[in-house]
């Protein structure tokens, strides 16, 4: 049976994933539809307009944050819960970068402007990306927790 | 705090969901983004391509169906474990109508003919299609379990 | 990675649980604490006090039965959801033996007549009960889906 | 529906756990049986074997800690994936006190010194320590996330 693991994220590289948007992977359970992972948006940075298709948990590292639908800032320290259903837009507060730990319960869709599903994440996508990367720059990709 | 819950499947109406194809709701949890269903597909229904993000249990109860992309067959009094991640195609298979209890642990992407998510199907979207259908016979929901 | 499995419970033995009480396990995911099983009860047996602490979803196929602490009875063709917290005990009614899908969200804890636990049944205890019982026979254990 | 929920972990206090151990609720989810808090382990402090029958997501906030039963310390800034099954004894390495976030995807079976179970831990076992705890100091308990 599979025991405890420890996973150190700096072993981890950052992986792009939009302008001033990077994630790192920590856990990413394809046949479960979940995963965790480290979160990094620098000032000019900006998480589209997305719906969750189930809870979330977020951990705020570092840097502030909030989103464009609610009216509170998230700041280094607190705790975040996202129910399935909601619907938001993440931007960076001040200019400090912003570094979130988020564990994923499901997928993301991702919302264009006339309300249509454009994209929708899941832990296979986020593999794939990882995967992608890595093979990009000719490293085998670490392997993080499954 | 919460207790159990019986709930009589025969008091909800059968849901239009596609030629050939009904749901009927049994559980509805939108902000865990999860949800039980009876489904009943006739001698001519298909469901149609699609991708499970997250895993899913299915009871056969009457009928025989299959996957058009395995080889095997499911009768009534069968189990089905479908992880995230896998593609498929539902038809029936022989003259009965077959009715599946299927425990959804998250969304359902359809997919359209050159591979892209063509609707993406979430307790949300199941219990809107089963209010409008109520509203639209000008019956009230019965409720069913949240 | 994996995709849809198959299972026929009437390849499992029934597993003797208590007097007049029988499982057939069907998926058994020790590493997520999480099980899936059919549970026999002649008209005899009883299940003792029990606290879920996690979600349960029943399927009854056949017979009828309620739990002593409350009011309705759930006869084959039902649907029962049971939120973590709950404790109860289950009797058969009427003389025709219950066969109830159960799909565990995780433990039961079996409650001791001074409100102790006396046991706590996991994903991992029933694996042990099944291989168990079928090496007492010298059966192989059929694999169940993990 | 509900909607994104903020909590700031600096407005729930510590509640006492054990010697040289406290724990601050920030989501206590009785009818689902999962929980999120943040521990706090001082130098003398030890959290008994256990039992994890359901996964545990860990992130290290500061100190350092191990597990008598493996060979690796979980400093700051680390991610910690713990399989249900998975037995251990808690233990602070250094001087500095640990604080980590653990994410309790279900119950903690405290085990005794012939291996029986003396204590399950769940969230309505961690709700109402957090409501005794204020009451017993006239404090209403802060509502954290359900």
């Amino acid at each position: 049976m599979s025991t405890d693991q420890l996973l150190r994220p700096d072993e981890i590289p950052w992986i792009p994933q939009a302008d001033g948007v990077w994630f790192r992977p920590l856990r990413l359970s394809p046949g479960l539809g979940t995963w965790t992972n480290l979160l990094r948006v620098t000032r000019k940075g900006t998480i589209n307009l997305h719906r969750h298709v189930a809870p979330v948990e977020a951990w705020v590292i570092a840097g502030q944050w909030r989103y464009l639908e609610h009216d509170w800032t998230a700041s280094a320290g607190d705790y975040v819960y996202e129910p399935a259903g909601d619907v938001h837009t993440l931007v960076t507060v001040g200019d400090e970068e912003m570094i979130t730990l988020f564990s994923m319960h499901g997928p993301i869709e991702y919302i264009g402007p006339d309300g249509q599903v454009t994209y929708v994440e899941t832990a296979e996508t986020k593999l794939k990306r990882y995967t992608d990367y890595c093979a990009s720059r000719n490293d085998g990709a670490v392997p993080v927790i499954a």
